[in-house]
């Protein structure tokens, strides 16, 4: 089985409902990944550790998914020069907007590159888009994926037209 | 010189006019307190360094002060037993709801003591009551300040009554 | 039975299933406590008595839950030394965001000690930390249950990783 | 000098920029009144002290103006019957919403009259209409307000139709 | 049967479940009210003619709910002199900050006293206190009525001290 | 059958339980309309195609509905002079604020018609109110509706004012 | 001279500034318009009037913009079946929030086509475009329009490539 | 001189003191790019054409900056394969909240790697990152830079603790 390119790195087993949507889009488009848990608060070492030894075992690119005070994405960027993609989940009754500022928000030198709330889909369809800078056969997939979802909206509008209410 | 009781640390020299009104009141109450600066993103062992040793050093309570996606506070308090006051400072035009989110809303197990956004010296206050459960002079002075401050408003209150506009 | 070192106060016997939590977790740590209904607004005195008592009755730590226009714990803290922790509960369409700003955004002199929305366990894990300065054997026991959660989190981590989807 | 009917509460000095205006409405309207200054997190009993014995006094409307986690109307409202109006006032980054939420999501049982952001103009009109259940003549200068107010409007027509731009 | 003191106004029939909390507090206070449907959109001059007619009819004070772009309450307080309660409601997936924001923020002039979002209860009980700066009756009713609460609050109490779990 | 004179863009089929309100109105007032899906993001050429011919089809007002980051609506107004009515759809937790804002705060020179979240029925007739600018027969079928609409109103009037509870 | 295609409306001359980039618009597409001050709140007859009348005066489409609470746009629409298009007006602490939710988020029946925040000029460009609808040589000039602003781009973007920074 | 890697697109030269920030970390970098005006509104082929072109030119990032309803990202996005970056600008009173929500929140399939308001300079950190996962030399500078940030905080750092206040 092939090393894996990117990881997923999630705080707790609660977020992977979300999560596992990042999971099927590689599974998809055959790239080989990991699934992590480590928490930026309950275990910062393990955390600030896979991040930092990421680069070396293979991985190109890090998502992160986290609630809350969602610190997890920008921990990890700290410590690690990988791209670092940050999935805001709604977790709290804030619904999310706390997360999302959480991530976003990153000071000046550590970017976290973010994604929409719950959006765990898009953070591996951006993964992919990132690796596809190095391997010309994902961004041929990509183009595929693409054309795909353009043909999914072309059906749905014949669908429409022929509704009747 | 008394070994320092708190500890003040801030991300970056930029929220130094914000953090030093802390330091003010540490002065007033004569709590040996120590500034730090050290960054979550841009220096995270330094940071995590500094909440390790900082039981140890004597230290008994830490302030952290951070906008924009202000982890330095969790960041910190994921790594010590000791409390961690966190104060949201209004850095970006998200005026401070940024750093008040991603510092209150912390995960379950690791709490951050959570001020107004900009009220460095509410956390030196509440610092100062926390020191107080163990030092009772400091209980007593804290009381004086209280007293103080209601002296502040009757003052002002003879003021405006007297004010014609 | 020991003297209560903690009072949880809340406004309405409504906020008991979150503020709950915070007793589990005295609970736990053999702390002991004591739950008092007593409303900022039905019953001002009721509220400011316990508070202005609380100091010569043993207690360390007042823990306030309150949502809506959150007035409790800011009432409360007016009239004691002691350190104050808000909780903020969600209890209207506002998603307690009313009640997070109506507490932590409290006036230069009277900080309240804020944790998220809801986050009663926090609040409790937090007064915990504030009595640690002063029991040290809180605070052995405090590393002991950053341990347990490190190594939820670990279980859970090896888990994920035998997740098939 | 009549008795005072209204009293306007803020709790600082710093508040009379605004809350004077409530001030220049009630000489408008010959509506006797009194500025009074109590804090209700600084000097809660004196707060609390002036709204119970406001109404044997003569009061019959209290307005209160307060910025931040402005708890000052809702704790006024606690001991009183007589009406309570509330002023948010713009005092910190939050721009208001932080004491709009704290004055005008009073729970159930409790109200407060709110009125908008630093509106301390229309909290004294408020009060006015208030009294004009009881007291003919303030009705009908009330009437002759609105008046004046559609008089100014209709003469800004006048310049707007004429202007050049 | 006595004439109604208070007009509780309601754009649809859809706002009668949050409304008629607020004909409750009426029948408990004895104090006579109408129920008035009219909509400041689609009927405005049944709405502008309740309003301009209701201080000749005998009323005294106006409440008035609405939800999403509550124009309701401004509208009614734009032709009348009597006081105008606005209740906003939540009718919109922005949870009722869009009422509350289009009740409160009156321009200078025409104040609306808004209460909290669903809060028709409250709004009653403000008119209740309103009425009372007329009627003595109600004045005393109030209070027995705050001492009801009180004595909830108590009762509820005891049951939380004496809870188990 | 009538060429249509209104097109409802919608990005994709699940926008339909909402967009459907739209297409009842124009049935209502039998003004011939057409049901299109196509995506901003996902088939943006066949979305600016749309737009583009649009007009020379006989296509005299754009009606697109969009949840998320909302771009339908503008994409289209950037390539078509017909007026652009944009209906902000509530599919994400950010409730509808997300594409409210996206869609309502275009850059000067490129104007949409915004309504409010999910009111599909509401972009219908404001289609209706534009379309009678140049057909005076809708404009009298739109009077009739509003009458309608009054009528209702006085019908839930008597109802409520026969209400017992 | 021509008379009015196109009603301005504000509620006061203070908004002015704002909506004077409407009438330039409105200038250079040679559309007749006029000014009118009228205010929902202070002279609603005033307002309703106008809107009343525009229909059979020749107005074809309205313009209202206003701040805080601003019922004026959805206060003529309720008396017309004219398009109503509003301009939420920043006039408050809240931004022009109040503003905008207080326009956009019209009850069914009765819409109000609603543009950015200070977006007189856009509101203007709608216009233009609605009338368009009925007036050929209007749609001519809105294309000639976009043109130019396309062809100010193309400038900009030279002279950014020259940037030399 | 290199072909460019990276575009950095723009609506206006109105943005272009924002994005120059962006341009001065590729010049640190080495990196070669281009600055690029175009409107996703007022342009709408022009930036297309841009997108659609830029990786047979060799592009393998671009980024885009946008205010208000921020659609230009999104826009590039629904045509390119590469990874686009969205920069949200501060453009209107929402203070970029506007912007932020318009091109994070995404539909599903078209990702846009989002970072904070006005943070172009972290916009361009993060395409040096990805363009890293292909160039080794870009990965080795981006430590050295990291390393740069780090000792400016050391920096800093020393210099606070010797402040006198």
């Amino acid at each position: 089985m092939a090393k894996p390119l990117v990881g997923i790195v999630m705080g707790s087993d609660s977020d992977l409902p979300i999560m596992e949507e990042a999971a099927k889009i590689f599974k998809k488009f055959d790239v080989p990944f990991e699934l992590v848990v480590a928490s930026a608060h309950r275990t910062p070492y393990r955390a600030l550790g896979y991040a930092e030894k990421a680069e070396e075992k293979g991985i190109e690119v890090i998502i992160a998914g986290a609630g809350a005070a969602a610190h997890l994405p920008g921990v990890l960027a700290a410590v690690t020069s990988l791209p670092v993609i940050g999935v805001p989940i709604n977790a709290t009754p804030l619904q999310g907007v706390d997360s999302l500022y959480a991530i976003v928000q990153m000071p000046s030198g550590i970017p976290v590159a973010t994604v929409g709330i719950n959006a765990a889909k898009n953070s591996a369809l951006l993964a992919v888009q990132i690796l596809a800078v190095k391997y010309p056969e994902l961004r041929k997939k990509f183009k595929e994926y693409k054309q795909e979802l353009a043909k999914e909206v072309e059906a749905k509008a014949e669908k429409v037209n022929r509704s009747i209410f």
